[in-house]
Parts: C-alpha cells; structure tokens; sequence
C-alpha cells in the first residue's frame, strides 16, 4: 500500500464542503469517486481540515492509501478527467506513509474578500461578501493586529462545537484594499469622507495560523466589518480573549468570501 | 414616455447571451422580465450590442422606455430584487429621448484573460480561458500593436455574418502579464526559459475601439495566443487586413475568458 498526496483547488459554491455527508454533494466524495472511476479502487481522502458549505479552496491538501501502477505525477490528470469543472487537481506526488494530510500540518493560511459596493457586483459575489457601507480601514487594521499571537480562541468558534483545546497561534495577519479600477467603478465614491474610510473597492483578508477553530476566520471576518463600520470597538477581539463569549463578536461572515490559501507541512 | 438608462453588470456563464433567444435563457429576457415583475410594464430593453453565450459585462448599457412614477435612481434597486444573482443593476437614469444605447454607443472596451497553467484551475476558470504553454510576451505585445488604428477587420469576424462596413477604428490595446502568487503558484515555473517566455499567471487583453464585429475581441485573443505560443507570425494581424481570410487568424477564444468592461456614449 502507498500513501499519495494531493492538492486540490476548487470552488465551493455548488457544494457541501469538503466533508462527505448524507445530504448534499461534498468535494471529497467527488474526489473519491474520480479515484474509484480512475483507478476501480474504494478509498478515504483525508483532508487537512473540514471546509464549509460554500468556502472555496486554491489548494486544499489530502492524503488517500492505495496500490497504484501509475507514476504518482500521472495521478492528477487521471483523476481529472473525471472530476467536475469546479473541482480539480493541481498536484499529485507519493507521500510518506507517516504523512497525514490533517495531524501533519503545521500551518494554514486564509483568505477573506470582501467588497464594498452600493449595489451587489455579478462579477464579485461569486468569491467575496458584500460590505454595504464604508468602513474604517486603519481601526480595522489595528483590531486585526490583536489576533495576532497565542490566544485561546474559545469565543470564535460557532456554538456547538466540541474541541477542547481553544489555544490557537496566529502568525500573521494582514488586510489590504483595492479600489475598484476606473472602468468598473460603480455607485458614489466617499468624497469628503475622512481618508480612512474606504468604499467602492475591496478588503481582502490574510490569515496564517497553526489551526482555526470551526467557523472562526469568518467570525475574524465579521467582526472586522463590525469594527470597521463602527458598531464594534476596536478592542473587540480582545475583550473576547478575556470574556471567552461568542456575543462579544460580530457575525459571521458569510461563506462565499472564504478561501483556504494553503497548508503548509514543514516550516523552512 | 419616459426613456430610462441602466448599466447592468452579469456572468454570463449560466446565459445565451445577451439577446433574446428561442432556445435559451437570455440577459435581456432577464432584465425585460424584471421589469415586468417590478412596475407591471412589458417593454423591450435595448443593449449596447449583444454579448455571446457564456460572455461576462461588468457594464453592460442598456435603455427602455416606460412611464414609471418612481425616481429614475430608484429603478435600480426595483430591479434588482427581481434579478438573480448572476445579473444586477448597477445603476439606473433618466436618459434624453434621442439616447440609444447601440447608436449612440461610441466607444467600447472589452477584457479578455487567458490564464497560463499546467493544470486547470477552477477558482480561475469562470471569468479566465487557460492556456497550456508558456508564451512569448513581448511578440505578443508587439503583434498586438498592429490592431491599433483604422483597419479593415473583414478577417476577424466569424463566417455568416451580415455586417457590410468591416472598418474599425482599435484606439487602445494593452496585454499585461501577472504571475500567480506564491501562496498559489503550481506547477513548474519557467526557470531557465528567456525572459520574454512567461507562464503559471494571468495575461489580460484590454482592447477599446469605436465598435467590434461578431467574435472580433475573441478572435484578437486567439490570434494572440497563437503568436505567443510560435504558432502564428507577429505579421498575422498585418497580413489580414491585407488579405482579409479568417483562415490567417488563429482560433476564436473561449467565451469565458471575454467582459464587456465599458461603453462611452461621450468622449471628453
């Protein structure tokens, strides 16, 4: 038996989430099935972590066990050709039999985009969440800089969940914003604002972490907001730190904005 | 009668365009239906010029007219909550009785985006065609310089169409390359290859003239390709404006990579 390793990008839009389950299609079970068409062979691919209904993957790495004549490069164009246009192989190599796509990873990165715009954009809202209104971008800026460091996560997981150890290590964090170019530049622009606000363009948020919590890059992402359009404090994330309670956050963001950048295995 | 002005941004992907169709799902349709459904008026909604099947436009232009006691700022949002996702309004006006968004159209500019990757990539495919090889940029660029200006583009239109007056006047065209980010580059990279030689990025056409025909901007990006990649001459665009064949041009691009980006009714 050989274990085989694989990234996977696709977009979440028409699924479940990564992880099978009874109703509805998961980017996993297809991925199983074009293995199973490819090669005739039944088997798990294990992810690196659960994705949501909804939330995209650039490269989303798994691990699946079998006994394969082909050369493991080769893998990825096979089982293309039986995976759907929004699910597709980037990569495909032999891993070493201790690999595990989940327990061997030691670092994730995030990816959430808003946009700012007066009117829902076709064009946007397939990968980014709608910001209705202006927003402050140095006071998020600054909140967003509290997450970073070792801090027990406990408030920023939906409720219901049952993982014990709350302790997550962000590395970095950052959040950029691009105007929209002239050409499609839509609605009124923030003249006269102070030069802080921004809108008519978009945020994108970048997260690094050893591990995240069941929903709570979407709650960084909404509570950002929050902070931004003013109806949460800057020292939000903070005072969640210390009162451990979901309420203390914003919303959580919704899934269209949220990619997985990448899983890294071995820090250089 | 009133005559009223919408710009309306759509993914095309799900659509047979922008024109009313027997068989198939229309933008129009959309837009017209919308209409109907919001102020209970059936009345014909006139584009700047059609867009194919599975064609994108982040501003399409469009006019109709009805009596409506709502504010002409106001339309936008009544259409919209009739809309689908996948087509919204972006912005709604009063326009003078003697406006026609396709006559009076004087100036267009289109988007095509090629993206350069081994592997397909889902979070790229939508809005993106993919091309396999690594192209040479600066024959590109430089081919690409030879469109600009008055021509006679009778080549560059796909066979059966009716148009009489082939001249058209390209004021602008432009081809950037930008590589993939580090966070999701695949494949191998061009190491070794000369520096013109680019590949695993996003190339953007832009192309801005006073009008184009059918297939036009995409048989311009099949054409492109095609020199990138050593199989066409940079003369090719030349030779056909001398000897007006379709045959001398590459093939028509696919209708993914292609957006309508903007159309200007005043040049300033």
């Amino acid at each position: 038996m050989s274990r085989y390793r694989l990234v996977i990008e696709y977009d979440g839009t028409n699924y479940c989430g990564w992880q099978r389950q009874k109703n509805g299609v998961s980017v996993q079970e297809k991925v199983e099935n074009a293995i199973y068409s490819a090669f005739g062979v039944q088997t798990v691919v294990t992810g690196s972590g659960r994705t949501d209904a909804g939330v995209h993957a650039a490269a989303q790495v798994a691990h699946f066990d079998a006994q394969l004549t082909i050369p493991p490069r080769k893998i990825r164009e096979a089982l293309n050709g039986y995976l759907p246009q929004d699910i597709k192989i980037v990569c495909s190599q032999a891993a070493k039999e201790d690999f595990h796509a989940r327990f061997s990873a030691k670092q994730k990165t995030y990816q959430y985009t808003y946009y700012l715009s007066e009117t829902e954009r076709p064009l946007l809202s397939r990968y980014a969440a709608r910001a209705k209104r202006p927003v402050n971008l140095s006071a998020m800026q600054a909140a967003l800089q509290t997450v970073v460091g070792v801090h027990d996560f406990a408030a920023f997981s939906s409720t219901g969940s049952s993982v014990k150890d709350t302790v997550r290590e962000i590395y970095a964090a950052s959040l950029t914003y691009s105007p929209f170019s002239a050409a499609s530049a839509k609605g009124d622009s923030a003249v006269g604002e102070p030069q802080a606000e921004v809108f008519n363009g978009t945020l994108t948020l970048t997260v690094t972490g050893n591990g995240f919590l069941y929903n709570m890059v979407r709650i960084i992402a909404g509570t950002l907001l929050a902070v931004g359009e003013g109806t949460l404090s800057a020292s939000a994330f903070e005072q969640a730190f210390q009162g451990k309670k979901r309420t203390i956050l914003g919303k959580t963001a919704p899934a269209a904005g949220l990619t997985l950048l990448s899983v890294v295995y071995e820090i250089k």
